[in-house]
């Protein structure tokens, strides 16, 4: 597990598991290199050093991977089989869609509370998770002892509210907002921008 | 604008660009590749061949670039001037999101119609765009004259439903479904894949 890892082989690892999980659906248990070359669209040389990573074990040379298995090794190696718990921030439309989304389960991620500033939803809840009011938001991370919070609030307040975020003892941030955050350097940001995928698609179609 | 452009690259203009945006609302009209080099976290160098392809005239030797200037190439560059039709399929919590969010304007993205199955929803509207039936979408696709997709459907049926879209079309798939999309070589897929994202953020959570 300590072996060195690109951010670009983090990224497939989800594309791996989706790819075998079809493949389990469809009655397949056994994989080879090159078909999952040909389905994440990557050199066999590239499959080989992707799950020798996540999974030393599962191969035999000459032969195949077991399916079973590599699903697994990437569940474990992507922190699946555990549970993030984390605060979402700006319960709009993207945030009450976050917190309704049924998927995050199987990531890894339980979304405990929102919080917004609007009184016609705070007190009340988005998918059975309660929505507090924005005030508290200090008193309510502490009591809640979570430091992962996901941002989705309007831009022009989401500066503003991180570094309150991290007055209050969040530790990594998931910003769903289309700006540029300023944090302390011992502080995690993973941007979630439909900006930059929005780029890179109009990228390909006027390449066309 | 012929030079050779990687992913990685195209992802860092709309950064660039929120960068920028930030420094003109704060009054900042001249900038170096320093400063910019900081905020990305990408070297001064790379800074330089970044820009080079997006505005080659906005530099003078050992001195700053003009922020307004870069504001319009990159804007130009990332085809936020134009306007691309779409159409998005799959009207949830996660799409009707996406049908609500007033971001897209800036990116050169128009949503002009969803499309769901479920009769409650469709014959009425969101965010003032109409949503139609799932079994028009062929009629409509070709009268609307559209040729690129959001795709935000329930998992169990996207994959059919992509299929439908290429045979009514679309030539293009912007797709926020956690699976793996088998497309015929012509078609552009870019995937907005939270777990991906979800993976990266994890892994540098647990590597702390």
């Amino acid at each position: 597990m300590k072996a060195k890892v690109s951010l670009k082989q983090i990224e497939r690892y989800p594309v791996y598991l989706n790819v075998l999980l079809s493949l389990r659906n469809s009655g397949i248990n056994k994989v080879n290199s090159r078909l999952l070359s040909e389905a994440l669209d990557v050199s066999e040389e590239q499959v080989r050093k992707d799950l020798q990573i996540v999974s030393p074990n599962s191969s035999k040379p000459g032969c195949c991977r077991d399916v079973n298995l590599l699903i697994e090794h990437l569940k474990e190696f992507l922190g699946y089989n555990k549970v993030n718990k984390a605060i979402l921030v700006g319960v709009g439309h993207l945030g009450s869609a976050l917190l309704s989304f049924k998927g995050f389960d199987d990531y890894g991620l339980e979304i405990i509370a929102g919080f917004d500033i609007d009184p016609s939803i705070t007190g009340g809840f988005v998918n059975d998770k309660p929505i507090y009011s924005i005030f508290n938001l200090d008193n309510k991370i502490k009591e809640l002892g979570v430091d992962v919070a996901i941002v989705a609030t309007p831009r022009e307040v989401t500066q503003e509210i991180v570094n309150k975020l991290i007055n209050s003892g969040i530790k990594a941030i998931w910003n769903f907002v289309p700006i540029h955050l300023v944090v302390p350097e011992n502080i995690i940001v993973e941007n979630m921008d439909l900006a930059r995928s929005l780029a890179v698609f109009f990228h390909k179609i006027n390449k066309k």
